[in-house]
């Protein structure tokens, strides 16, 4: 990732601090971001049947597409935790509403970790006040590292456009490396701007750039309870109002999704245990969700992430994973490349060389192309191997 | 597994044989099963597009519902090896039937190895002779043996049931430890009864009892190119001849669908790398698609199985894969059982003894209920953990 000065301080007018308050054993658990004025506001959510109470109220508080504030905290997922929990979240989103004198209808709330354990709320009660006064315009490292629990490494970017003759600023830090798969990953994702723009412009620009980034990335297959990605505009760069369409449109859509995948490539790089970072693309595919379903079979399949991790170039099992798929195609048209050099073509081996095919398996960043001639269906996922450290990562994670 | 005597040639008319003919290294690497008589036969078969060209030749030669004699290797799976290895199994399967003097459209083949390498036909083909001297009613553990790949232990079993006045065996002989999921698994089983049975009885005790076994369970959620099961029915055994309903047919199920059940679970203990052998069932789900959604979405979750793995009782995880599944629940009816102690009651944590879970999760057998209060949709899956030695053992499988 390039070097980043501002993250989700760099729009104007929003602050953020982290603190430790004791969910962890150490390192910091507690974050909040603020902007000074009400913002619009929208959110994807995780898909999974199983939504953790913050998602609840944060859904709740979205309805009116404002807010002025998340509070976000990492060790525990307040996930399972019925009414209890709920009260709880509750009782925390009010004490940031008091303490900042805001709304508590405009605190966005999140939690990242174990399930099925009571959040320690009056640890994190009796942290507020001293977090409000932690914010600062230097602070979204430490959002980044207080949102982290198996990520390895702090996530936050940030981009600047011209609307106009205004400039607009995001900012984002995210959080995620294992449980990851659509729609969508332990990951939680916050995203400020400083850009004028409507609320059904927001929530659309947010929606096309998660449904290209974030949903099409996968660590492991797993769902989590407590994914989100927040996003907040205040307005304050000044410019003129983005609507629904239109050129500003899309510049501030591109910028954010660029924002979206440089989060969405950092986490799949950081995937727990990864030592590769993987670029499946399915081609000329019936339709999308056939090359979706092919590309997904591939990125998730046990056989093929250990094949990766060992660098074993072992390609009968990616094509056994698109036979199973579901996909659409004939095995006499079906073609394959890694690293662009082709190893099928219409069903039979291609005359290879084994030592380039190794080489090719041997680097960290690895590109497989699955054409299936059979209509004009693209999908790409982007996805890690699996390893042993994975497993001692995941084996003992409660314990 | 208990003591075998006689495996697939417990069965009246059967004679087997294995030997080493240089696909791998060292072992037994490939085997012929052979009826006396012409048999009634029955397959079933992966449902992966991509079908190795066994696969292709034993499912033409099965049409007529009629067999003699199956042919395997193990060590190469003779998958995407186009038009020459199609010509490769047809040669074998030619080359059995003049050994044997019966007919080459009477032979099955069948492979399992690595994909995407041309078969050593010449190896095979210079041994066929020295196989078809070797075969005896002694040797179906040297045929279980000479099918294993990752295997650990030969798989191979046998009942014997009355119908009217007559003993009737069946016999069986499988190979399985990986790459294995619905609908099948890098499987293969070869069945042998002297049962006297129809065709369409035969055809449909077989799909049956698959449907209730070998499709029930999962290692790694990877289906192979080669799957199948074949049963041979030669008549021997003298009883009035089976029909598609009543007593006789309803016994001979049973005792099929046993069989198959010893060798599905012999498989799952098998599996590669595992240390657990786990029961997942699904009670009271809106209908059985449900149920098996939810039951295999717990299955495959890599974050459930190295929890297993790691004894470590993170039942929160099995929640989130239920809650991805698309199984339809309300959280607040969601119940869920851990080797029968109730661990969540309607959506909320159950007074749990953290200790007594541990304890549950220490255990070699671990049994998982989860019950979605919902419809009468039930389903069984049987799996495994996943450990750091299952990343061994595929990381490096070519190399």
């Amino acid at each position: 990732m390039k070097r980043v000065k501002g993250g989700i301080t760099k729009p104007k007018g929003f602050f953020a601090g982290a603190l430790h308050c004791g969910i962890k054993r150490a390192n910091k658990d507690l974050s909040l971001i603020y902007s000074q004025v009400p913002a619009n506001a929208s959110g994807v959510f995780t898909s999974n049947k199983i939504k953790a109470v913050p998602l609840l109220i944060s859904g709740k508080n979205l309805k009116n597409g404002t807010a002025q504030a998340i509070i976000a905290n990492s060790g525990n997922a307040n996930c399972l935790t019925g009414r209890p929990g709920l009260n709880d979240a509750a009782k925390i989103a009010k004490r940031v509403a008091k303490a900042l004198a805001i709304k508590a209808s405009d605190v966005l709330t999140a939690s990242t970790g174990v399930v099925g354990r009571r959040l320690p709320a009056s640890n994190i009660l009796s942290k507020i006040d001293e977090l409000v006064c932690s914010l600062s315009s230097k602070s979204s490292k430490d959002v980044a590292m207080a949102l982290m629990t198996t990520d390895t490494v702090p996530k936050e970017t940030e981009v600047s456009l011209k609307i106009g003759q205004r400039e607009v600023n995001i900012g984002a830090v995210a959080k995620g490396a294992g449980m990851i798969h659509p729609d969508m990953a332990t990951m939680l994702v916050f995203i400020t701007t400083d850009a004028d723009i409507t609320k059904s412009a927001l929530k659309k620009a947010l929606k096309k750039s998660v449904d290209a980034t974030f949903n099409c990335i996968t660590v492991d297959g797993d769902m989590s309870t407590n994914d989100c990605v927040f996003i907040l505009a205040n307005g304050l760069a000044g410019n003129d109002t983005i609507k629904a369409s239109g050129e500003a449109y899309g510049l501030f859509k591109q910028a954010l999704t660029s924002v979206c995948l440089t989060m969405a490539e950092a986490i799949v790089r950081d995937a727990e245990g990864a030592t590769k970072f993987v670029r499946i693309n399915v081609k000329k595919a019936a339709n999308m969700a056939g090359a979706k379903k092919a590309a997904y079979a591939v990125a998730t399949s046990l056989l093929v992430k250990t094949a990766l991790y060992g660098e074993d170039p072992n390609w009968g099992r990616i094509a056994a994973a698109v036979g199973r798929s579901g996909a659409d195609f004939n095995l006499d048209r079906l073609d394959m490349y890694l690293g662009k050099k082709r190893v099928l073509f219409h069903g039979v081996p291609a005359n290879i060389n084994k030592g380039l095919i190794r080489k090719i398996f041997e680097k960290k960043d690895i590109e497989i192309d699955i054409v299936l001639n059979k209509g004009k269906g693209e999908a790409t996922v982007l996805t890690s191997d699996l390893s042993k450290k994975y497993i001692d990562i995941n084996a003992h994670y409660t314990t």
